[in-house]
């Protein structure tokens, strides 16, 4: 069973990462000469072959492709899942989901094991980890040897491949302009930490449009929550120290928690608060009152994506072109702001 | 490529179901004689070979499971899914999610692709077709040629294999009996058509309770909602016809539907009306007023219905024995129910 060797064994065996053993393997000088030699004679010894992608694709059309995301207590993801089943289930292709549970560690694996032989392609959102360490090695290994991957939603510049977004800094400056517009001068904004690609993007959008309008961007006001297990906490601080009459959420989840401690604390809504989130999923739609939302048409993300995936899949073409499809959204009113 | 050929395509060229085909090449006498030589004889012609599963089987062990599931916007299947890929992630094991979406020829479709090579074994909640039409022929097929099946949740009897569940019937009485304690006597219960398993334990469950202490059932106290699109107007309509002064409802989407209903009419909750839930999730955990549930544990029975099957592949015993394991659950009072 030598052949069976994967990088994960390799690592595990050396007490290295599996992202130095793959990059060992392609001989990166981002890993010392020392530990080179010493995975790549290992490797030798034990038969290692990596995963020939490129040598199979011609002969194989396994009509399957494979989403991973990072995880799906989040109703955003569940929604893009439910628009990439519906498009590739219209081409009769079937779809394998994994989850990363935002660790880039299960993110390489689940790739590594798939890419093996069960699929076509990759639809990806990248892990939280994977985001942090800014390491895609794994990814562009399995776009160089012909398998085709599209991104969504949590992309990154340094990969070229095809990907399907939203403009998210352009989505926050509408909504933060809309608070402004009705007056709200104290506009709290909690996001994630900037090293996730769309916290970022939204946390620049909100800061521009404060600047744009004149009013200086006081960093007390926004709030980066980490661990979600400690956002009650976090949440009802932000409410201590601060006097808000406007907040932006970029998930629904977050959200909800703001509106609870809002109620709790005696706010009327949307009187003395208005509150606008990301995601229009399940939470916003039934939180009594309704959460106002950044409408971001997930399931029409994930029908791109399954759209571009196959085309790509489907085409004689050999030319490499990729494109980033920039899909539109909406403000939707609903009890959490005036009209 | 004839090799290739699967029952689906067999099916759509001779315009027949897929379970039709796959009952005609195993010779079965529910499919008419003409049928079956039909199949049989295009079977023949293009070389259909079934995928010989037990023949493999010794000599893989891809240490992925697959996790069949109807849909992910419900929470409980989120739920156990990451108790599945906790366990799982253990012991080594890669997870991959396929979703029926509630569709019978969805679940034999990537059943069927899955256990062509891709995977060691299987952990399943059926579609709601699948249980309206009784057809449990792909699953019995898959575990007659070796590779483990564990049921969860919608089980059904008619399949000899490992499953996970909990006691429907109970838990529902406890939640009803406890509505009858704090002296409540108009008791509706929303849940699901009967032909879905757990709907038609749950709904048991409600009229053994009544019955028990002297209430007579009154079917116009239940409503059972088939299409989750006209849930709204359903809802509605039941509350228009009847006086509440408690509910129970078999998911929390159904409940925080009642619960919006409910606040729109002037219902004073709990005074007015107690409300009781399944599905700890975060509809119920986040909704304003928060929604008292029964605690299914999903994530204890993901972790349950993965370590069973583990146990299954890891296991030198050839000898056939099946367990049933029922996770225990618990009545969680938050603020739609007095204690």
């Amino acid at each position: 069973m030598k052949k069976n060797l994967t990088l994960k064994q390799i690592a595990k065996e050396l007490d290295v990462s599996i992202s130095t053993v793959s990059k060992a393997l392609k001989n990166s000088d981002e890993i010392s000469e020392a530990t080179r030699q010493k995975i790549q004679a290992f490797a030798k010894l034990y038969n290692y072959k990596p995963n020939n992608i490129a040598l199979s694709l011609k002969n194989r059309k396994t009509k399957t492709i494979a989403v991973i995301i990072p995880e799906i207590v989040h109703d955003f993801f569940a929604m893009v899942i439910s628009g990439i089943e519906n498009l590739a289930n219209q081409y009769g292709y079937n779809v394998l989901i994994c989850l990363s549970n935002e660790s880039y560690e299960r993110e390489v694996i689940n790739m590594e094991m798939l890419a093996s032989g069960s699929i076509d392609g990759f639809v990806i959102s990248l892990s939280k980890e994977t985001q942090a360490k800014k390491d895609y090695h794994h990814i562009k290994e399995i776009i160089n040897q012909g398998m085709p991957v599209v991104m969504f939603d949590r992309v990154t510049r340094e990969v070229y491949t095809d990907k399907v977004i939203i403009d998210d800094v352009l989505a926050t400056q509408e909504a933060i302009q809309y608070f402004i517009s009705k007056g709200r001068k104290k506009i709290g904004f909690i996001t994630t930490p900037d090293y996730i690609s769309v916290g970022r993007l939204r946390t620049e959008g909100y800061k521009r449009t404060l600047e744009a309008n004149g009013i200086e961007v006081d960093e007390n006001l926004i709030l980066r929550i980490e661990d979600e297990s400690k956002m009650d906490t976090m949440i009802e601080e932000f409410f201590d120290k601060n006097k808000f009459d406007a907040v932006m959420a970029v998930n629904e989840l977050y959200a909800v928690n703001v509106l609870k401690t809002a109620l709790r604390r005696g706010f009327k809504i949307p009187e003395d608060l208005h509150l606008i989130a990301f995601t229009d999923g399940v939470i916003s739609k039934n939180s009594i009152p309704s959460i106002s939302t950044v409408k971001q048409n997930a399931f029409k993300m994930g029908e791109i994506a399954a759209r571009l995936l196959i085309q790509k899949l489907e085409s004689e073409n050999e030319h490499e072109h990729y494109i980033t499809e920039v899909v539109g959204t909406e403000l939707l009113h609903r009890e959490t702001t005036t009209i």
